[in-house]
């Protein structure tokens, strides 16, 4: 008998695209529960040949389920996981709830699926934005151990939701047409606008996103003390994260050198066409399961050859998020 | 009698704030002579209380012209700047053609307007992204030096002039009513889009954008071997440029003092509220003559105390162009 996956926010951005990619997996012959709030209750949606109907998301929800993917926000996975997990589900979350708890794995199955061996019935799925630089700095990090990280984001309106992607569209038709603006999803005016990530700064002053982006680096890659410091920017974009990476490692390494190691590495794709003017962009990576890597050089202010910079675009609904998600329900079950 | 002022491409993104700015500085009862291609001949600008007539720009156009600022395009200064300085006129010129040149002073008032003392005829203007990032560095290099920059940069349209900003809104409106796109004056889509700077990639693997923010500021801070990398990204914003700064100086330094050094550096505007959530957008940048500095923090990767992250906005078109050109006069002529 096929195992039962629940899929918890089935309707929110990131609920869609798992729809669309337990799909692509070929795993939409395995029994499945959409479930979401109350409000989405009898909405239909396609997976695969078939119309699955919206359940409202309740204590009873996971009975017989085998695996729940939770798309659903912080609170309901708080709630709800370990609800789930007790009925013995294997939870994979995206929320950031449970990432940084020892015994809950943060796995990208490119680089740490050996973590899935051990779990309490939980497993998270790391912050979009470090899962976009992690995918091209691990395969560098393997063979040359990385220092130290300095990462700039320009991250899309997806990060924040089906409604957050609608307000950059509606907000910016409404000032081409010199009708006034009123954010409500996002703190400030998105359209034409960009600003820092709007998650509450600690006393360090780096915000949660830039906190997530070293804390789940350090645990993803088992190197609790590397140096990273990120700056994480919100930009009028609809999909697909984009990231400023420089790095130190720990011996010289050229662009080349780091080209011939990305040219291997899964999951990740060089477009870096110095002649044709082809680096990644977002419009390109959207939609797409790689992450793209360009303008990759060394770094002309470490002369002692130890640095690198690159650029990288990153599908923050589907590698970001919904893929991975079923990449590790597919290693659960591989 | 009043001085003769000579503006070459008044009718441009720079010009026309060039334009403004001498109003608004007390500039408009000089003798003033607006010059542009033939095909904007006769139109007429407003310049304070005058309209003045738009002429052809020539070989006999700077005769009895005392400064002429050039914001028409690198080719355009390349041929007539060396005519206007022969004329006898002082040439500030806001393209890149003689920036690097060891005889042209490269000036931000703020910083180095001692350069100013010995010319042969011409100034350059810097690059808008340097002229950004060199306001908030600079005031704290004089008081513990810099010893490394590593910057992204998210760039608005209009450092690609008039036009580009038009491209930006109308294939905005575009890709909203679902209409085809068709790029003209960047080479890639623009809308919801961003992609790496499309200038020339030297042989280091860095862009031209690139390439003048690391030898400039080395130019301007008299810094011949100053440690700078840069990324250069250009975003669909309209019309302020946007920095995440990291710095390693030469001793420790705490968030704290750079902010009591920025507090009082001129031409700096620090937007930091931690707790409003506000900090520096192109948005409230646009149009202003500060550059805005926040997410001033110190740097968790270099644990010895020595890196400090920010942010900064400035306003390309005003400080990052028209302004310093005008304020560069100002020093000329005070």
């Amino acid at each position: 008998m096929n195992p039962h996956l629940a899929i918890v926010g089935a309707t929110g951005a990131v609920g869609t695209e798992l729809c669309r990619i337990v799909d692509e997996r070929g795993l939409s012959d395995w029994r499945i529960s959409l479930l979401a709030s109350a409000r989405s209750r009898g909405r239909r949606l396609r997976v695969g040949g078939r119309e699955i109907e919206v359940k409202a998301l309740d204590v009873r929800s996971f009975e017989g389920v085998d695996y729940a993917i939770f798309s659903a926000g912080g609170e309901r996975s708080r709630t709800f996981a370990p609800i789930a997990a007790e009925a013995g589900a294997v939870v994979i979350d995206n929320s950031s709830t449970f990432r940084m708890q020892p015994d809950v794995p943060l796995v990208i199955p490119e680089i740490n699926p050996q973590d899935l061996r051990e779990h309490s019935g939980i497993i998270a799925n790391p912050n979009c934005s470090t899962i976009v630089m992690n995918m091209a700095v691990w395969p560098l990090h393997k063979v040359n151990p990385v220092r130290r990280i300095v990462v700039s984001t320009y991250q899309a309106a997806s990060g924040a939701g089906a409604a957050a992607m609608a307000e950059l569209r509606t907000q910016t038709a409404a000032q081409l047409e010199g009708r006034p603006i009123s954010p409500s999803i996002f703190p400030h005016p998105i359209a034409f606008n960009l600003f820092s990530h709007n998650t509450p700064i600690g006393s360090d002053g780096y915000n949660t996103e830039e906190r997530k982006m070293i804390d789940e680096t350090r645990k993803i890659f088992h190197e609790g003390a590397l140096a990273i410091t990120a700056t994480c920017i919100r930009v009028p974009v609809l999909r697909a994260h984009s990231e400023s990476i420089n790095l130190t490692f720990s011996r010289p390494i050229t662009a080349e050198e780091v080209r011939e190691i990305l040219a291997d590495a899964p999951g990740v794709k060089i477009v870096d066409d110095v002649e044709g003017g082809r680096f990644p962009m977002p419009i390109d990576a959207s939609g797409k399961d790689d992450v793209l890597v360009g303008r990759i050089r060394g770094d002309l202010s470490q002369p002692e050859g130890r640095g690198i910079e690159m650029f990288v675009c990153g599908d923050q609904l589907r590698k970001g998020a919904a893929l991975n998600a079923v990449q590790i329900l597919e290693r659960l079950i591989g």
